[in-house]
């Protein structure tokens, strides 16, 4: 028997009903897991709470009030004053795509400063928006020296050069210091990657010179993936005003979302409401913890890390000057199979760490202590399964 | 007394903390409100509690099981086998925009048949893709007819095809018989906007020769927004396939997300896992319900609204015949100051409805019934709040 809905108010034809893909499932039952890899990790039960919370729309004034709050808290968190700092709807990639999108202007040159995967990535971006892109690399786990960066800078003489503060794939921090300057010098643009810096590593993004600048809600900030922070400077800002033609992403054009989370509270896309109801809880308790405890946190249990690997004879492979407190990476022991350990402790224990990602795939294991996570007791869990797992 | 975070392992400059932008916040406590406008709607209270669940790494093999099941139970609400059918991490207008980038190549013809404020977003949006767009228009609440259709594509011969099949700023339903064969015929993709059908109005994408679609989880589907069902088909995959140059949007790329969400998990992207999760139990109770039930309940709740909306002397702005049942545009009465309306409800009665968009603003309120919110309770509801408020 054919269905029988809408055939008064519907014109289309009455068609049969295909139950291939149908599902009959159990409602979902998820093992309960610590994340100790490059992130996602773990929430605060309170922000997991919050995004349970019913939905308002995305236009309602409670609503347009948790979006003042959470701009406001991301400013504080990234240590600038930026007027046009959002949280983009979209994960950390969006983000990262939102600055090249709306600071690159066709043809122009852009310089990518490199050591490693998420480098590479801004890259393969940066092409995409009509870059001409130059880029100087270093050994996966080192980082620039100013010189070095300088060097290049005079060389290629960029509009923009794009940089990884916190490399999540290798773990190195990149010194700031007098990059800034630098660019103001060469009269370009500064844009810088703190994924796996924000909230757990200092960032003084208006101190250091920064033009823009994005990051993602699921590491040194302790919510859950989805919502991510991007923040541009009065130099990007007024850069963009003087395209002559749209930015080539409509779902990143800050002409368009500054409407938005701006004054004006223009319609450009319906919000992710839950994520942000978590995104402004993860930012209050930041908050209330006051951002440089965090910061000295994440510090204290990234050493306390160290020195307990070290005690059962693994070893870091960044110099310790340059050793993010938020990510390390653990050199995988002559002849053990790093895939088959990281999966055995997924498995066996709940217990996530990544593994290694391009040229460091199955050297190293990447293990993140970052938010709601960093905290010595599961250090004291990790080195336990470490040691009954290798 | 400047803080001390870092100072043996950060290379950095030790800068003094700026508290200008701190917030000291209460916990989040938000009213809980009806949401009867265009979307959100609200979600059911399952959906809710997954969203609020412990994470899991965005390549846990138990994660990578919950988007094979979203991804199937995608193909079955839209009615589709297409094998690249994905949930996008954004929302709907990311979704959309996926289509664009992927089936757009440099300088080729794009003929969007606009009939309200999201077929002008297409035109604006396939723009910033390279395209030479052309575009034909109807008064706001009326649909095309297959001539017209195929008068406007044979003077234009483009290579695609766009348009939406339930547009939520009029309220109006486009009959898609022919439409398929007419794209076929002349060599063109067809990109459909689901965006407030898919779940709640029937969608044959197969059936009706669609290459291309993409929708919202926040309506039909009953989730939260901010992941968003993507598809294209064997015609679109073969154009992708033949690009010479990358797609013109990193996060969008579906050659990229192929590798995530196909048999080779290839990591691109953090996933929003916990949105995932609301979409898969919003899914599954969709699934349990069965599609063809749930267009049903919505065409019955939409009926049921229609006459009691009537029978308080408000009238329809749309033609039944092209009616939505998901979205209703209702007549503002002479008179009637439309925001104070709408604002009254949500202040007095915690009740969401929808102003009108652009061409409609201030002669219609949107009235949603989507998802978990299509219930005949809610209809009494509203019809009891319009009663006091007029």
């Amino acid at each position: 028997m054919a269905p029988k809905y809408g055939q008064t108010t519907m014109t289309s034809t009455t068609l049969e009903i295909r139950n291939s893909q149908k599902q009959q499932l159990a409602p979902l039952n998820l093992p309960n897991r610590l994340l100790l890899g490059p992130g996602p990790s773990n929430a605060h039960p309170t922000v997991l709470q919050a995004m349970g919370m019913n939905p308002l729309g995305h236009l309602d004034p409670q609503f347009l009030g948790v979006m003042d709050e959470i701009r406001s808290m991301l400013r504080y968190v990234w240590q600038t004053e930026n007027a046009m700092t959002i949280a983009v709807s979209g994960t950390g990639s969006a983000a990262m795509e939102a600055t090249l999108a709306n600071a690159i202007h066709q043809g122009e040159t852009v310089l990518i400063a490199s050591m490693g995967y998420f480098g590479n990535r801004l890259i393969d971006m940066a092409g995409r928006y009509g870059a001409q892109v130059k880029s100087i690399t270093k050994p996966w786990g080192e980082v620039f020296s100013l010189a070095e960066l300088r060097s290049a800078m005079e060389t290629h003489r960029p509009a923009i050069l794009a940089l990884v503060h916190a490399e999540t794939s290798t773990g190195a921090c990149q010194p700031m210091d007098g990059i800034g300057d630098l660019c103001r010098e060469m009269g370009a643009l500064l844009i810088l990657d703190t994924v796996t810096s924000m909230g757990g590593v200092p960032t003084h993004l208006d101190d250091w010179g920064v033009d823009l600048a994005y990051s993602c809600s699921q590491k040194g900030i302790g919510c859950s993936p989805g919502a991510s922070p991007f923040t541009m400077g009065d130099r990007a800002w007024t850069k963009l005003q003087a395209r002559t033609t749209p930015v080539e992403n409509w779902y990143l054009d800050m002409n368009l979302l500054s409407k938005y989370w701006g004054p004006e509270r223009v319609y450009h896309h319906t919000a992710p409401v839950n994520l942000y109801y978590g995104l402004r809880e993860a930012l209050r308790l930041l908050c209330e913890e006051g951002v440089e405890n965090a910061w000295k946190r994440h510090q204290t249990n990234a050493e306390y890390l160290w020195q307990q690997l070290e005690s059962i004879g693994l070893s870091m492979h960044v110099d310790k000057q340059y050793r993010l407190p938020t990510l390390t990476t653990v050199r995988v022991p002559e002849g053990v199979d790093a895939k088959a350990v990281s999966a055995r402790m997924l498995k066996e224990f709940d217990l996530e760490i990544g593994n290694g990602l391009g040229e460091l795939a199955g050297k190293v294991w990447r293990v993140g202590l970052m938010g709601y996570n960093s905290r010595r007791e599961n250090v004291d869990h990790l080195i336990d399964v470490f040691k009954q797992v290798l």
